[in-house]
């Protein structure tokens, strides 16, 4: 992307941005843009990319992967998964291509976020993390993934961060390995990949990885992966258990019983991120909030101190990964604030220029955009 | 609803026309609103209201239910909501409220139709319909429900529409049902309430059901159930099987399936409504588009001869059923287009006012809340 490109490309969005109701008026937007000379002056502003949900992986858990989608004893949905992209995919093919970017942290990564005009990936360790090992197997692959990032991290400082994985098979113990990836490893939150084992972060024997996270002021992005088995039979036909279908139904299930567990009385400064805008849990908060209002005032269910929908806006943080769309975009900066969207790519998994050019075209304020590109990013994982 | 009232709300809804991108300039829906009388004229305008998703039971039926759900020996997540709307509910309570509404069609169900001005209910038979029954059961239960809704839309020919139910059970005399029921009885066209012994529509056996559809040129509404047993496991917990978030996960897999089990490619044109908002499939049609593609191009998925999203708008329309949201609502008018969105209250399960007034001060221009308060029923339902 040129210079010029960038340039027109601003000016389109800054022209298109009175469609969203931000506060923003046509003329405050393009007085912003002014500032930030966006207009044809000789040095064209153009907002820090900070892309959030990037994937890798080690050699070892790649290797290990491929082992497990060799396995003919589970009928887990993700063994498909690591069996397409880690045992030997074809040369050549985008299984292939997947595999080899997930394990570079230094060449090809840097040259296409390059080639695009990405500043930061924010990485973090691919689906389906440590979370399909035994506890102490898990453990070990935790520790050493966390310190593989945080060696890419220190190789390349102005280029990415990290989110730390843990092994949710044992809570305590993943609580100090919580404490060690951000402490002394200085990585800046952490992920994790929806259910483990089949069980759900609601339940209380988790909840230590909640107070982990809460005490040192640090988000948990709540990856998606496939159904767990006890919901997967609908998605195990016409392939829908993965990122066309399954995730969402899986992750945007998830995060409503985080809600109506009552972790957010609980942990009321924990902050989950959700990819792939939300996964729909936006679209749903008038009835989620309508429907718990009823149950409530009916003396059905658990009493909470906030509406879902307020817990959604103070507990939660949303990206942008694999959903290109400006009607969506407009929808949850109306919806959810200015303060609760990021920029990602979901890189190897989506092409990079694609979903800068969507940014550069959103119909968004200048300001918005800037929150949205880098700002929010830089708060919420205290990016530098 | 007072005439001033109506009056007021109309034109509080033309001043915010201006914010969804539906084509029409502030100047042309005051224009338009001008032409409708709906400035302070002698005689104001107001649209016709038609309900599309309005549910009733028989006595019989809900007998059957009561009965259904005080067995121990089904896992249906439906079982529940049987027994708390059938089995004898505290008197007072909204169940009892539900139970009493669904049993009439004659009194108050239309003292509250005229109070919040509301022209038609489109009438259909309850979850979980005649679905949980044997085969020759379900097509007895069929048959007389569809003849006793039948009966009261030639009571109340000018306030009821009807939706046949049939028994997915037994496709082939589902399909005659069909055809009895549209041309004898004129019902309007069909509702069925997602899974059916944990089977989907898109199984070919159940295709005589889309060939009498199509053939007979009447919709059918997709209505939700909660999750089907082999998806039930992660909403059992904190009662979020139901509306709360449960149907929303089931149907939308559903409808997702009938797009990539290739039934439009046989079935052209075939139109099924969706519920709350298109059960959120309208959120993804980016996604399933982008990831739809990639798998095609990798020989990895059945090809279809149109994109995700090119189906959803030629062979969906959905209703705002249980989704009052403005925000949710202008994305959908904008992403599906102003032919494929219809208003309905899920009476009894939702209040009729608040579904009034959420359309009345729809930001929206008069001429796009015509299609939807009652244009794109009358012409998808063939009402008159």
């Amino acid at each position: 992307v040129s210079i010029t490109r960038r340039t027109l490309l601003t000016a389109a969005a800054v022209s298109a941005a009175g469609s969203v109701a931000s506060g923003k008026s046509d003329a405050a937007a393009a007085t912003v843009a002014r500032s930030q000379g966006a207009s044809a002056s000789l040095k064209p502003y153009r907002h820090r990319r900070i892309a959030t949900e990037e994937a890798f992986t080690t050699p070892a858990l790649a290797e290990a992967y491929k082992i497990l989608g060799r396995t003919t004893t589970s009928s887990n949905l993700d063994i498909a998964f690591m069996k397409s992209i880690f045992d030997d995919p074809t040369p050549g093919s985008i299984r292939d291509e997947f595999r080899r970017r997930l394990l570079d942290l230094d060449t090809e990564r840097l040259a296409i976020m390059d080639e695009s005009g990405v500043d930061m990936h924010l990485l973090s360790l691919t689906i389906p993390g440590v979370q399909m090992f035994d506890a102490d197997t898990a453990l070990d692959f935790s520790v050493s993934a966390n310190d593989a990032l945080a060696e890419a991290v220190r190789r390349h400082p102005t280029r990415f961060g990290g989110l730390a994985c843990f092994a949710p098979q044992s809570p305590r113990r993943a609580a100090k390995e919580m404490e060690r990836a951000t402490q002394n490893l200085k990585l800046n939150g952490f992920i994790v990949n929806s259910h483990t084992n089949n069980e759900y972060l609601d339940e209380t024997k988790f909840w230590p990885i909640f107070e982990a996270a809460e005490a040192l002021g640090r988000p948990i992005y709540l990856h998606p992966r496939s159904p767990s088995d006890g919901m997967a039979a609908p998605f195990r036909n016409y392939q829908m258990s993965g990122s066309i279908w399954g995730y969402a139904a899986e992750t945007g299930t998830h995060a409503v019983r985080l809600i109506f567990s009552g972790v957010f009385d609980r942990f009321p400064k924990l902050k989950i991120v959700l990819g792939h805008m939300g996964e729909a849990v936006p679209y749903w908060l008038w009835r989620l909030d309508f429907m718990h209002a009823r149950r409530t005032a009916e003396g059905m269910t658990k009493k909470l101190q906030l509406t879902p929908s307020e817990y959604f806006r103070r507990n939660f943080a949303i990206t942008t990964s694999g959903v290109e769309s400006h009607d969506v975009l407009t929808y949850v900066v109306n919806v959810l604030g200015v303060d609760n969207v990021m920029w990602a790519i979901d890189y190897p998994y989506q092409p990079t220029q694609p979903a800068v050019a969507f940014m550069d075209t959103a119909p968004l304020p200048p300001s918005v955009l800037a929150k949205v590109y880098h700002q929010n990013a830089e708060r919420i994982f205290h990016l530098v």
